[in-house]
């Protein structure tokens, strides 16, 4: 009989991940994770896909987001929750899991607020390279929170992006960007309005945190050529653009059967036409077509973004030497004796105390 | 500004868990799990309940399994592979997070492995008591797999079952479970076949692995006043109990739509009665009714047994002073500025590789 079958769950904390993208990186792992996220999305008939599961609560929302090929299993736990700044939390907090199909262990756990900034910067930039006229140099950034450094970096790397057009209703939040943004050498300048943010920019990101229907954009904003990265209209109750908008171009989405339940085309009638992003990435519709077309990316974030970004982050911590395991399954010399699992010193002190069930 | 704003989350490894069991004793855990579990089913109606979200391959399962009341939310991972232990590998590996519903945040990472066994025990026995004669003294084992030992403990110390009569396929897994419960004072008989050991029983537990629809108990071989405590039959084509075993008596379940999907009720139409346990815990339907009378509880497991002993293990940890932590969130003194937590490194490495994104 074999004296052990531990299963190494790969462990990534929160620390270790920022130092890991420190170490690769920015440019490194928005390039890569887009890499990782289009391979998959080439794959997009061998996952079993779920809409994500929801429980809603006054101030928030709590996500399982489940995902699956043949040999990988994925989730990524996420909260939505807009007052949590208040608190000195962030809207937005994630860790996720890797696991073995064939078996059901655990492979990986890791933070995901981090990666997840990434993967959805990430994957906005994948979207604009086939959606954005490719002489895109301005892009406005309309909400200056948790998520907009990382867009302004991918937009920058990814696609040559060189000029940023600031706006946020939270002025701190602004100045925030502003700082991060001079740190990394980008040229960045502030507005009063998003209507003066956006004059004259080739992308438009929206990545706003407030669970309401918004109009952050109204179709006078919108000029010829725009491509939209509408990032924040991602639940139910939550939109960021107003439903002409989305009349003005055609529209993108990740995975349609979540896309309208979540998305800014939440608003839109049922048989509203949206394209799956996957489709254009595979070469079987086009993307842009003419340099005056108005182009929209519907984002709310799909689970195989995150298997996708899951796997990017365990393959950088193989690269980079990281190590860290946590002991989540027993280690079972006999996988039937769980409980020769426990130390025997149980025994004794099982009928200490008198039992009062009622 | 606060330099600080760190989100605690406890970690239960396998290890510490089995040393708190150890240290609390099983006859304690076992009898605190099923407090906690019947104080949560009282409060049924306080509870966002959704059926458990699950990914199928051809060897096995794949589920998440959220719950939240206004102030806790819970999921468990957990996986059923029937094939495992061919690799030296658990059928049943399982761990768990709660977390705060006002903010997200996780504040409990736990192996729900060794946690499970104790928490569908307690809920066994829950329902025994209600449910089963209340001299009840001996109870048929069929299936010695890991969660067996944990069902005749749960039985001994909780309803005062002192005699056990065992049969499984595997012998090996009998003599294991003969070893365990000896080692544990228990008396223990094997059996060559479920005919034979459920002779004469007041009770009978069926707790077998095998994805398939099996009959393990017919008609033929239950007697007037027993209760059956069907534990095995919990997914989608995986059943332990022939139809007419359960038109014999009363059937008992936990939650009904999960039920009647998952459970040995599967088999059965849709207005096949059927009673939610909470309903009897509470007062509302009574359970037994006569010494004579036939009884099942046709147990799944559902998340709120895992919500309970979530909350178990989290306040057996703090009473014992088990404080281990592990980093999932990012620690941001700005919850605004996610860029920052990013080690400063990273900025000039930015673009040290050409960018390759297709």
């Amino acid at each position: 009989m074999k004296t052990s079958n531990r299963i190494p769950t790969r462990f990534l904390s929160a620390e270790r991940a920022a130092e890991l993208v420190a170490a690769k990186g920015f440019a490194n792992c928005l390039a890569g994770m887009a890499d990782y996220i289009r391979a998959d999305f080439l794959r997009w008939n061998d996952f079993e896909k779920t809409a994500r599961v929801a429980n809603h609560s006054d101030d928030g929302v709590i996500e399982l987001m489940p995902i699956s090929d043949d040999s990988l299993y994925s989730f990524k736990y996420v909260n939505g929750h807009p007052k949590n700044h208040r608190f000195g939390l962030s809207t937005v907090m994630a860790f996720g899991v890797l696991a073995d199909v064939d078996t059901g262990a655990p492979t990986l756990v890791s933070e995901l607020t981090l990666t997840t900034a990434l993967r959805t910067a990430a994957t906005s930039a994948l979207a604009a390279r086939a959606l954005a006229r490719p002489d895109s140099k301005r892009m406005a950034l309309i909400g200056n929170g948790a998520q907009s450094e990382f867009q302004a970096l991918a937009f920058h790397h990814l696609l040559g992006v060189t000029e940023f057009h600031l706006f946020d209703v939270d002025a701190a939040a602004t100045n925030k960007l502003m700082r991060n943004l001079e740190r990394m050498g980008l040229s960045a300048k502030r507005f009063a309005s998003t209507k003066e943010a956006v004059k004259g920019c080739d992308i438009v990101t929206t990545v706003t945190a407030d669970k309401t229907n918004a109009t952050i954009l109204t179709p006078d904003m919108i000029e010829p050529g725009m491509h939209i990265n509408g990032v924040g209209g991602d639940c139910p109750g939550k939109t960021e653009l107003h439903a002409d908008v989305l009349r003005m171009g055609r529209v993108f989405c990740e995975f349609e059967p979540q896309s309208r339940i979540e998305g800014d085309m939440q608003q839109m009638p049922a048989d509203f036409e949206v394209t799956e992003l996957w489709n254009v990435l595979a070469g079987k519709v086009p993307g842009r077509q003419a340099a005056s077309e108005v182009t929209v990316f519907d984002s709310v974030g799909f689970a195989l973004e995150d298997f996708s970004a899951l796997r990017f982050m365990r393959d950088l911590a193989i690269e980079l030497g990281v190590e860290e395991e946590i002991s989540l399954i027993p280690d079972l010399a006999d996988p039937k004796n769980l409980f020769g699992s426990v130390p025997a010193s149980a025994a004794p002190r099982a009928a200490v105390r008198e039992l009062q069930v009622a």
